[in-house]
């Protein structure tokens, strides 16, 4: 049996990172490290430099690049599918080749692995291939926690509930029912734009927890344009951005 | 001014610390630690033990009781407030006979300080006596995500919403619209128990993260009884429980 621990190294920063993490990452015989074939060296970058400086023991690393992901696959669900198919082949693949029998291999995965990210089903995939996989999860700094920190304010209401959503169905839905808090992940499109906005709050993050670290907030209606500009300048700036906001309906 | 830095801790094990949380507790002038005057006296061993043997330097430790929280006090929310208001006084009070001037002052929290957690609100009391304070927060691995970690389990499914609710509310406004996935904190009466449960399916944990650690997960209608009794025993053999779990609809 091969063990696979899936480790969450935080949003950007490696002081994010826990002890367990740290322990995890050391004990392992291999870490796999993708090489996105994207902007995104940064983030591949401090994977890197979590593996080489961070650790006391460095296990053997193994680069791979990760399958580009087919955005004209016709139905969303698909082309997703497809994609965590390919990635678990290339896993399986590494592992025969590089990780020792009842050996263990690690993955470091942004945030926290339970939210908003595929680690978790491309290993189930490989377990419906018939690996023997023994998966250990660790948890790990999410970009919503490092909002509210940086925002330094509660995620819930006193007693209230919270939605966790993405920019995709805030657009297509509006705003859920039952809940006076929404967290928004995922969106590429400004999607508080589409509400209506004069009873709403929002507390805005960009490159959270990370040296570009940009906030923003204030009452939907006066800021709203003022983040869908700072959203812009700083994507061109820097090549790339990730943003995260909690919208709240004032009491 | 003084600053206040709230420390989140984790769920229940000192190798949840992230490095950023363990340098935050060093670099304070002090730290305050909650005596609660309750059976959860484990929980203030375990802050007593990161601060004695975790940290590699030690700022001063400031012990203090717990106001006892008025459960007579007729409506829940004025209950809160005093409650609140009581531990502001203390603070205040505590800050100033043992903070020098501009110095730092830490408290640990449980989880992370943003989630279902009044620290953040009692802070805001001390701002608004009129006390000069600088707020940081230093997010803590939740019980959600030791939930999840232990269940090697997604918190959403492929793109979807996650409602965080509370007991009470599951209880009163049943399945909360627009979400397939529920996570459920603060609920000591197996709230569970009032859904219709056929096309449910749970992971439920109690001490998660700890050495106690209890997991029982499967289809709601037919782990419920199992989780009613575990959770009895358990807190009739341990002297006290906390509990958490994830509900989901079958796609
Ligand atoms: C594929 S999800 C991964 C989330 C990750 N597992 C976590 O726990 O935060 C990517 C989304 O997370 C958010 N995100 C991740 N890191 C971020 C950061 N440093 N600043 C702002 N948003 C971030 C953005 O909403 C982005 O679209
Ligand atoms: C006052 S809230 C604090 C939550 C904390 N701030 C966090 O981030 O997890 C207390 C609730 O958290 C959950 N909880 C906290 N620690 C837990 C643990 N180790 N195991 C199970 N549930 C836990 C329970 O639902 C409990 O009722």
């Amino acid at each position: 049996m091969t063990k696979l621990s899936l480790v969450g190294i935080g949003s950007g920063n490696p002081d994010h990172l826990t002890l367990q993490a740290i322990k995890t990452l050391e004990s392992a015989d291999v870490i796999l490290l993708p090489r996105k074939g994207d902007e995104k060296t940064e983030l591949a970058d401090l994977r890197r430099m979590i593996a080489s400086e961070l650790l006391s023991s460095t296990p053997k690393i193994v680069e791979f690049n990760y399958p580009v992901r087919d955005a004209d696959t016709p139905k969303y669900l698909d082309g997703v599918n497809t994609w965590h198919d390919a990635l678990a082949a290339i896993w399986q693949d590494l592992i025969a080749t590089h990780v020792p029998e009842n050996g263990t291999v690690a993955l470091m995965v942004w945030g926290d692995p339970s939210l908003y990210d595929s680690t978790l089903r491309i290993a189930d995939r490989l377990i419906a291939r018939g690996i023997d996989l023994d998966i250990t999860v660790i948890p790990g700094i999410t970009s919503l926690q490092m909002l509210t920190a940086a925002h330094a304010i509660p995620l819930n209401t006193l007693g209230g509930a919270v939605q966790i959503t993405t920019g995709r169905k805030l657009r297509d839905e509006g705003w859920p029912a039952d809940t006076p808090t929404v967290a928004v992940m995922l969106d590429g499109e400004c999607s508080f734009q589409s509400l209506e906005g004069d009873d709403l709050h929002i507390w805005w993050g960009s490159y959270v927890g990370m040296d570009q670290q940009l906030l923003i907030e204030g009452p939907l209606s006066e800021v709203s344009a003022q983040i869908v500009k700072a959203r812009a300048d700083a994507r061109a700036s820097n090549g790339w951005i990730m943003d995260i906001y909690l919208l709240r309906k004032s009491a």
